[in-house]
């Protein structure tokens, strides 16, 4: 098998976030799960945006702000999803492009536009999530590149896609490709209610090849119906290799092969926006693991990741993580 | 003379601001001139972004960031200026809206597009802006609100819009309906180059009925072609009521018929970013003045709202201007 010139090529949804604050109360207004993500269609999108105060647009998508977090590392990283051919899907390409990422996908013309979320963050620094599926869901085979996916040591895939079915099937595509290439394969399973939408499929994906499963702990007692977080872990040290389950402030978890390695979350005094910590955690992982780093420095990575997105307002990188990684000791 | 229902309602380009850092080295290959502001051309902005490094988006526009002060602070403000019916222009309207302003001005369609400005921020905190005028300099009188303008008790005008002449005719349009309904007219020069570019027009309005006159060293030096400060400040107080005069870290003087007042600049450990710190000080002074607080009042107030501002990545403040300004005992 060829060494791979890519460390992680990701595939998900391509979202501009649209961040402003709001308070408790207005989450309960516009009936909205706080710390979730839900799809609303354009409609509901327009009433909440009114609603809400002053924001700031930056780019986000989950596995997208994993595949910018990697590049910040250092990492040799890949993009694919879908934009069209708009004021968001300029800024989006521009932004993932910019800090290195292989992103080949061209915008797409037609009535559907980029995607967008808007991000409600509460004084305690949760956000609470409103996508608007626009283009990115519509993903199907012809967007997979084959060649980059062979051509990545990891493929990382977004659970949110899970929500149309044209996309899943390119997941399993995608799948396929890279196990014949001899490449890895990670899952995040990206929400607690995504899981419940799609659990059967969820299962399915996982017991048909995927390496590393990225779960929080809603997401995997959601998966295997539990209300028990170590009897879930244990079933999924069963269908996975790499179990890698966070616990938000408790840290985290990574379950391989019968040995568990405990990590403890890097803690921070002022949490201004927890957008992100999920995907810069996997960033964090998939990193290291691709550089061949033991578990233990790939959960310290991740957790040190994290702790910087929710430092700030987005949910990307502000500092280069090679360079305060390497200051920190962690590599 | 009736009381205004507004304090202040300002009049300049609506743009959405695209912010970036990048080293002194780009500023160089780019050509552009540290700490200015340049016009540049579709072709030019595409350049330009395309080796710049992931941004963010936030709405701006000089005015437009006073006006978000002055609302901040908790003064009636109202804004006039022109925004295409796209997805920028759907950003600055809700944003500028969203903290309380009166926005009236209807999204024009047609086939340029809403104002925006890359903003690169170099290491020490300075920006140097790239502007490309879309659709907001295409302001003309049937853009000027007479009744808002008329009941207000300040009009306050973007020097930048200068660079077109059916702006230039409909800001002699509106300074006249101010007059005539007896409220007071306030003018920023904007830019030492936008100076250069319209010395003359500059001086014929302020003489014209100009109450307030915002300016920073290198504007007041340029208007009047001199290089000495004092002699610049001299002529300004023969020419205006009020002149306001900054001069970044050394502080501002405030010349009114004959009296100086000294303000000291607020200083602050960190400066991240210095877009709109220009803005800032001009929406304290504005709110100041509106609320009848003497005119050392008034300059303390827009040190500390230019004190807030830089210390954040963009233009409008991040903070409630009034209660902080309460908290600080400034009012």
């Amino acid at each position: 098998m060829a060494k791979a010139r890519f460390d992680v090529t990701g595939i998900g949804n391509a979202i501009v976030d649209i961040i402003g604050r709001c308070d408790d109360a207005y989450l309960a207004k516009i009936g909205a799960d706080k710390g979730s993500m839900r799809l609303v269609d354009a409609g509901a999108i327009a009433k909440i945006y009114s609603g809400m105060g002053p924001a700031t647009e930056m780019s986000g998508g989950s596995a997208a702000n994993t595949i910018a977090g990697v590049a910040s590392f250092g990492g040799k990283a890949g993009f694919i999803g879908k934009v069209a051919n708009d004021e968001f899907g300029r800024i989006f390409s521009h932004d993932i492009r910019s800090i290195g990422v292989t992103f080949a996908s061209a915008p797409v013309a037609g009535s559907q536009p980029t995607s967008r979320s808007l991000i409600l963050v509460t004084p305690d620094g949760e956000r609470t999530m409103n996508t608007y599926l626009g283009i990115s869901t519509d993903l199907d085979h012809s967007q997979i590149d084959g060649d980059l996916i062979a051509d990545s040591a990891i493929l990382y895939l977004e659970g949110y896609l899970f929500d149309r079915d044209d996309a899943k099937a390119a997941f399993r595509a995608a799948l396929a490709q890279a196990k014949r290439a001899g490449r890895k394969v990670a899952l995040t399973l990206s929400d607690g209610f995504c899981v419940d939408r799609h659990r059967a499929e969820f299962l399915d994906l996982i017991q048909s090849g995927v390496d590393i499963l990225f779960a929080n702990e809603k997401e995997i007692t959601s998966l295997y119906e539990t209300s028990n977080f170590d009897d879930a872990a244990n079933r999924a040290s069963r269908d996975t290799r790499l179990a890698v389950l966070t616990r938000s402030a408790q840290g985290s978890i990574i379950l391989n092969e019968g040995t568990t390695t405990k990590i403890d979350a890097v803690r921070i005094d002022d949490v201004v926006d927890t957008t992100g910590a999920g995907d810069l955690y996997a960033a964090g992982f998939l990193y290291g693991y691709s550089q061949g780093h033991p578990l233990e420095t790939c959960g310290k990575l991740a957790s040190f990741a994290a702790a910087e997105v929710i430092s700030h307002v987005g949910a990307r990188p502000q500092a280069q993580l090679a360079q305060l990684a390497c200051e920190k000791r962690l590599i």
